[in-house]
């Protein structure tokens, strides 16, 4: 079949980054198949012929990122894929990977943000980016905050899912002064709260922390499904939107999710 | 350049896989730089120029494979590399992955193997081959076999370097017959045992669990380092090999040493 040669060069390096696409795609296909899994059904989930996704799979077993199985012959994730995955799992850094989700935050919706781990004292502020005017609070990076009181720390309690944390959160609430406790209510306040943040998607606090004060706070997930991080935002509680459909909570929730993604979360499928 | 056309074919068909397989060469770079590095750095390691190394990356961060940080350009592995990994993680199994290796002893030197990881009640067999002329035992797949008079519990109480475990077997010396205790000796018989299997690289018992019956025992690990799994061959004591440079030892060392690195394992440089 005669070419044009110019066509044909640019179609050459094409393919030559095609070929790695394509490889790349019959690991993911395989990886989404649970990790091992037979070649017609390799070539189904890659959408590829099966001899098309044969030799690819060749060149995948002769980099040791898939193996096959000597007696059924289905191919299999190879010691290569889990290093590399081992290595994913360890860069895999929320703080480092919401970066950019704050500068966003703080230019679309001039606020300050932050995103907070759980350490051994409880939330701890890890990163913070404040907007040219900012509100004035007295949380900084390292800035340890309360479970109950703080959007954070909600988010925390109620995502997490986390028997010890939950404990905590109860002995936060036995300590807490009336006027705190006012807030919440019920014969269950802690798990009223959690049902609450869950069914909103994010925490919205008003005036708890801080007087004058809102946030709002969202989970971030890891690959694994664990709630790793929250992204915060908050301001004055006279010109901050806590409304959950407003314009704060979608933007922050939709930015907590392209961490979660980032980090690997696949979401369930909405049932 | 003027090619002639067969070899021209020939070519393009190996440069496609060639491409799918340099793609893999690079993401495995990156990974051993511990999952991100700068553009220098991963063509340094995968022994590529820049610009080839370069093209490749596109194609890996298209794929979401690899991701580039904003501000420092440096690239790391992203979402799409967690998810085969962990995929990859879910998939070891060490008694599927150790099937090879049992058919493989049990023909090398016929003798009865088998593949035992930590259950609830302690080692437990997953499954066994035998050879033609089988020596009667009555270890069965299922079987739990004690920590301290079986190779399999010895190779897990002395290579899992658990504290848990190290407690259980010095529970079981203390409920132990004089005779059993007889084999193992000195002022911490438990920390003596184990100190000796690690230099042996396996566990080496003569008659202790079943008279007549002597058993060597070597430990699969994880790719963390984790041991899963022993391997263990056994054979009647009058004609089965323990001697540790004999004919059992260094070949179940290095078959257990095979399902390691099919798991992932990567041993230590040798010091």
């Amino acid at each position: 079949m005669p070419r044009t040669p110019s066509p044909d060069t640019s179609a050459k390096r094409r393919q030559r980054v095609q070929s790695a696409e394509t490889g790349m795609t019959i690991l993911k296909a395989l990886a989404r198949l649970g990790g091992a899994a037979s070649l017609t059904a390799i070539a189904a989930e890659a959408d590829e012929s099966a001899a098309k996704v044969h030799r690819y799979l060749s060149s995948l077993a002769s980099e040791g990122l898939v193996a096959q199985h000597p007696a059924t012959q289905h191919y299999h994730l190879g010691p290569e894929a889990v290093r590399i995955g081992l290595a994913a799992l360890r860069q895999c850094d929320p703080v480092r990977m919401g970066e950019s989700a704050l500068l966003r935050l703080r230019e679309s919706l001039q606020v300050t943000c932050f995103i907070a781990v759980l350490g051994n004292r409880g939330p701890t502020v890890m990163r913070m980016e404040e907007p040219s005017l900012p509100v004035t609070v007295n949380i900084r990076p390292g800035s340890v905050l309360p479970l109950l009181w703080s959007a954070s720390g909600q988010a925390f309690v109620a995502f997490a899912d986390d028997a010890e944390l939950r404990a905590q959160a109860e002995a936060e609430y036995a300590g807490a002064t009336a006027e705190q406790r006012s807030v919440m209510g019920g014969p269950d306040p802690v798990g009223t709260l959690c049902q609450q943040v869950r069914t909103q998607g994010c925490a919205i606090v008003r005036d708890t922390l801080l007087a004058g004060i809102s946030a709002i706070a969202a989970p971030v997930r890891d690959a694994r499904g664990h709630v790793v991080a929250v992204l915060t935002a908050l301001g004055a509680s006279n010109g901050f939107d806590t409304r959950p459909g407003g314009k704060v909570c979608p933007a922050l929730m939709h930015e907590a999710g392209l961490i979660s993604a980032a980090m690997g979360y696949v979401p369930p499928a909405a049932g």
